[in-house]
């Protein structure tokens, strides 16, 4: 359908392609852009204004007539070169509403809105045209008006980092001022997304954002009395509030709604990775979904240090390093380099991380210092060609690790040579780590001239063919779509937060697949087998976990590239249990969100890519609770041995974290599965065709 | 002579090693630290204070006890690798003042003073000590209390741009507000250095700076009342005030004060070469001095485009080139790059300059766009391979050209590729730009991460054996010494100003060599010969000059990189005259200032390297003048040829510009030449022994 002009426009109304969500879009009569968004004859988004502000020049917010309507429907379905499921369907409705400012030169505006069954995706489209071309955002006024006070699990605003341990509360009261800021202090009532919330009416609704590429990360502004968020863009260094600086045409990230009555159908939500564009890396066959152990726990844990001498005030170009005193403590050696190498040979594990490898560790992070890390001077007692010739002697690749401390321009300059680096020794995937205050001075972690780094290196890895991990980016918007070389991100608290850290509880697990994980895979570093003790400098500090559902995070966490976190001298002490990591993939044909409910319980079960496997993982918070798991996804006829890694008895992750049994049985696709998770606890299985 | 602590010290005072200067240093009441300077019994500087302030933390600025004093005398010659003379005598006495801070946790900072018969250069050191390793400087508070209201000649403290004409006035009336702000709008009474300035007593006495690395650049705030001024350095992009980010042990640049009651002698001082490290390059052999023409001034005068195309609106990623309609006017053809080629073989000039060879120019500047340029991919009409092959055929070097267009980071990222590029085609020469607001967004030329991107830039071409002169950078203080490769910047207003602007006033050559150049060589572009009539837009513009005094400025304004800016065909109307352009060398053994004034005229004797030939140059402003040269520098008993190419008759810059004359004589070293100026107008002379 087409109109011409009117003013005020009639509403648009449009249809999911199963007609479980209606969204309507309307301008008001002094000509702003509004929307609304239904389930069913349930409210998600009441009348809600959109607009862009600009610097120094009039809005794209208000004035506007309908110039033109567009409106398509699309089908079709892809395969992602990895992922959860092996076919992904992307279904929906799109309207595209030009927009026309007569008082302002006749600027033009898209909004464009793609209604899936399961939520919307809609963005700021800004053609080319007289008179705007470039141009910079001022400020985004996208309006997400909630018709209630819905419970939220929220994080902090902060423009710097996404570590936070989750807030559970209504919206009316949400406050960020107890929390301590880990960058930069966040304002009240501005929290970040992905943004998970659960009406009283049985709504599970997801605020996010798709495809952020060369525009500045979206958080939102809690009105705590109407229940109204607005974004927040992620200002630049200049001071003038200035968030994007665009040229014409372009567009802004999708800002993305996910819903249902069901919260597994929210896990189970393909349009983030649908908003996002296809891959961009056309030859993806070097691209490899991996586990991997590293040198890496053991620092965490204090047993080991990143640096190589207990020296400070080091300067990296004026050090002779191989004059330092060695402090004797140094994790990244050459023997113990071959120590994980062996027991990631050993047990079919293709990654080795080694982090430390590298100079500059003396005093790498707090001095907002730009020349800390050149990539590619090792340690006096990092053996890189030894390593190289040992590893690949085992079948095992070493990861690459550049930590850039924050000095992002100093990582640019030398990003060239340190890929070059890695393609000479043999290195096949990098960790990157944005750890401190951004150099360029001023700039945030979650900016534009941020976000255009992580892509570039996103970029400029698959150029080098080279898989990249980043630790301390933007959260994840759906962009390993479209750079599957780009496998995971941190950008949430992690697994380490329990060596250094209160830890975190045992809702957190539950609580990142609703949320940070709604934007592409995480880092989380599962797999921790010791759980008390470990942390010599704080002997009463345990992970808030049992043993078995460390071994179900493999599954509930999805990620292509699992780390393995623990040290070899632990896993030795369990390596019955170890077994399931060693079998669990990290690529999937099909995936079953079984149960889930955000902040108490998870399960799920995969089919492996390529083979009739399945795993399951369940995991509880700090409730013990029975879940059942009916096995009806097996092919039928066949019958199956599951493997079953449960809590033990008496089992609890503050009690009696280690007890766990695994036990075997027979099942086919009538049986049901019973597991008992204990408090904190989780329960791991595979099944695999019997007599195999 | 050392001494213990003292509250309040006795003052220090040591002389200069002819005893011509004075410097005395002593500790006020409470402990800041002030100096004074005399000239015999003139009075230089009158107690100023010294201190750095430190942020969130205690300032290094008062409460001090002088902890130690060291003093000694060094005395010795050196040799540039290129320069306007052969030797250079480093002959000074050294005061090092340890001073500690007993309320500051101890606390030390060294004072530096050099005192040389031409002047004083001193600084701040922060040795490693516990407690102060990184800091951030958030003011440097040096005074320089001048004991009346001297003459100055100053341009606007901006943080962006020094390309301003010179103003002449008494420091009371210094008022920046009515001058047309380049880049910034600079306060009221900022202004820059080198600042010229003339006692009514008969003193010459020039502020600046030498060897400013990993600092921002130091301007001068003016208190009109008492004729003090006080540093002001160039803040960074936080906002917060903050100067500098420093690693004890760390440096200040040298603040410099050279001093005489003789002009020339304030031109002919080496005191801030002296102050600047020897060379980091060990290899020099690859380092040429050298004229060029260039593919430049048909752009200047808008004959030619930068540009391929007219279509604006341009991504550098999103371009097919090739398929832009051409606007038939673009400069850097294959065949206009040869016939520029030809020209400068058939006149033995080395090198040619070409910009606008890569795509990007269609919209470059103004936009605060990031990706503007690749410095790699040529223009559809550019044959990189062809115009290399005929280059070297012909015996001529082309330089490249890398503009920025302020988009630093940008360039950071491409240098690695674009000097690789260099190499393997042939280049040995880079101008680079930095046209436009700086990103990282924020930052100033003249700060702490641009000077370091500078240097950087200094070190890393010169590690690719590729000389590098550069435009709006931050104005030199003397780095030549220290990276040879580094020939030239622009950083003041140039020759160019002639074609798009007002112009230069005649006395605007005269001052040049008193402020900008006092920090190293100028790529001034001299050498118009078309003076009327030559830019299309504005038929009545015309440069103010004599064609002689055009070629006067090649030996008055010393570069070993000397442009000869004017088109092929101006210099085919005038070959004549050319010819002196094809003569004078860029390098020197000797230099002989025989008069000077600043703002009024000028005449410099130069011996070429390596040769018994002399090169005289005379410039006046817009006064007529006569000079005269005692040619008792020329050996004695030899007879030579001496060429004059002087201003003709009636000539003036105004009304006859390219009336000149050209004639020889004998002379030996007995002889007095009397050159006649016209107003605005020069001389240039070049002797030869008789008979060669």
């Amino acid at each position: 359908m087409s109109a011409g002009l009117s003013v005020p426009a009639l509403a648009q109304t449009i249809h999911s392609p199963g007609n479980k969500l209606t969204l309507s879009f309307q301008l008001s009569p002094s000509g702003e852009p509004t929307y609304q968004l239904h389930f069913g004859a349930k409210t998600v988004v009441n009348t809600s204004k959109l607009g862009l502000l600009l610097q120094n020049q009039p809005g794209l917010d208000q004035g506007f007539q309908v110039a033109r309507i567009d409106s398509t429907v699309h089908d079709a379905t892809w395969q992602p070169v990895w992922g959860e499921v092996k076919n992904i369907r992307n279904h929906y409705k799109e309207l595209a509403v030009t927009l026309a400012q007569p008082a302002a030169n006749g600027h033009r505006m898209v909004l464009r809105f793609r209604l899936f069954d399961d939520g919307v995706g809609f963005r700021y489209e800004v053609p080319q045209q007289p008179g705007l071309t470039y141009f910079v955002v001022q400020d985004e006024k996208t309006e997400f008006n909630l018709p209630a006070n819905h419970k939220a699990f929220w994080i902090p605003g902060d423009y710097d980092s996404n570590e936070y341990a989750y807030t559970t509360s209504r919206l009316s009261e949400v406050n960020t001022t107890p929390i301590k800021a880990i960058e930069k202090k966040a304002a009240p009532t501005r929290i970040q997304t992905p943004l998970m919330l659960k009406s009283d009416d049985g709504l599970y609704v997801n605020i996010h954002e798709a495809a952020l590429v060369n525009y500045s990360a979206m958080m939102l502004n809690v009105d705590t009395k109407t229940f109204g968020l607005t974004s927040q863009l992620v200002p630049d260094a200049t001071g003038t509030g200035a968030k994007a600086y665009l040229q014409a045409p372009e567009h802004t990230p999708w800002r993305t709604i996910v819903v249902s009555n069901k919260a597994p159908e929210v896990l189970a939500s393909k349009l983030i990775l649908n908003l996002n564009e296809p891959s961009k890396v056309t030859d993806t066959g070097w691209i490899k979904p991996q586990k991997f152990v590293g040198v890496w726990w053991e620092m965490q844990v204090s047993k080991a240090s990143w640096n190589y001498s207990d020296t400070t005030n080091i300067k990296l170009a004026g050090t002779e390093w191989n004059k330092l005193k060695p402090n004797g403590r140094h994790g990244a050696t050459t023997a113990n380099v071959k120590r994980y190498i062996d027991f990631a040979a050993a047990h079919h594990i293709p990654g080795v991380l080694v982090e430390g490898w590298n100079v500059g560790w003396e005093d790498w992070v707090g001095n907002w210092k730009e020349e800390v890390f050149d990539f590619v001077t090792p340690y006096p007692d990092f053996d890189v060609n030894e390593l190289q010739r040992y590893a690949a002697s085992k079948g095992v690749n070493i990861i690459m690790h550049h930590e850039t401390s924050g000095s992002v321009t100093n990582y640019e300059r030398r990003q060239d040579a340190a890929y070059r680096f890695m393609n000479e020794h043999g290195y096949t995937s990098v960790k990157t780590g944005y750890v401190g205050r951004i150099i360029p001075r001023g700039e945030h972690h979650d900016g534009q001239w941020m976000v255009n780094h992580y892509v570039r290196t996103a970029q400029k890895t698959a150029d080098s063919h080279i898989m990249v991990d980043m630790h301390e980016p933007v959260r994840p918007t759906g962009l390993h779509r479209t750079y599957p070389n780009w496998l995971a991100c941190e950008a949430a608290r992690g697994n380490e937060f329990n060596a250094f850290s209160e830890g975190n509880l045992p809702e957190h697990e539950t609580i990142l697949p609703f949320t940070r994980l709604m934007g592409g895979p995480m880092d989380y570093t599962p797999g921790i087998f010791k759980l008390q003790g470990y942390a010599a400098s704080a002997p009463q500090r345990q992970v808030h976990t049992t043993l078995a559902k460390q071994l179900a995070l493999y599954v509930t966490m999805y990620s292509p590239l699992q780390m393995a976190a623990d040290l070899p001298e632990n896993y030795n002490e369990h390596l019955d249990a170890f077994r399931f990591i060693e079998d669990v993939p990290v690529d999937w044909d099909d995936t079953r969100i079984v149960a889930a409910e955000p902040g108490d319980y998870l399960t799920i079960a995969r089919q492996a890519k390529g083979k009739n496997e399945w795993y399951v993982g369940s995991i509880t918070d700090e409730k013990a609770r029975t879940q059942t798991v009916k096995l009806d996804f097996l092919t039928p006829g066949t019958t199956y041995e599951a493997t079953i890694y449960a809590d033990g008895k008496g089992a609890s992750w503050d009690k009696n974290p280690t007890a766990y049994q695994i036990r075997k049985q027979k099942v086919n696709s009538k049986t049901t599965l019973k597991l008992q998770l204990a408090a904190g606890g989780g329960a791991a299985v595979s099944i695999k065709p019997a007599g195999k």
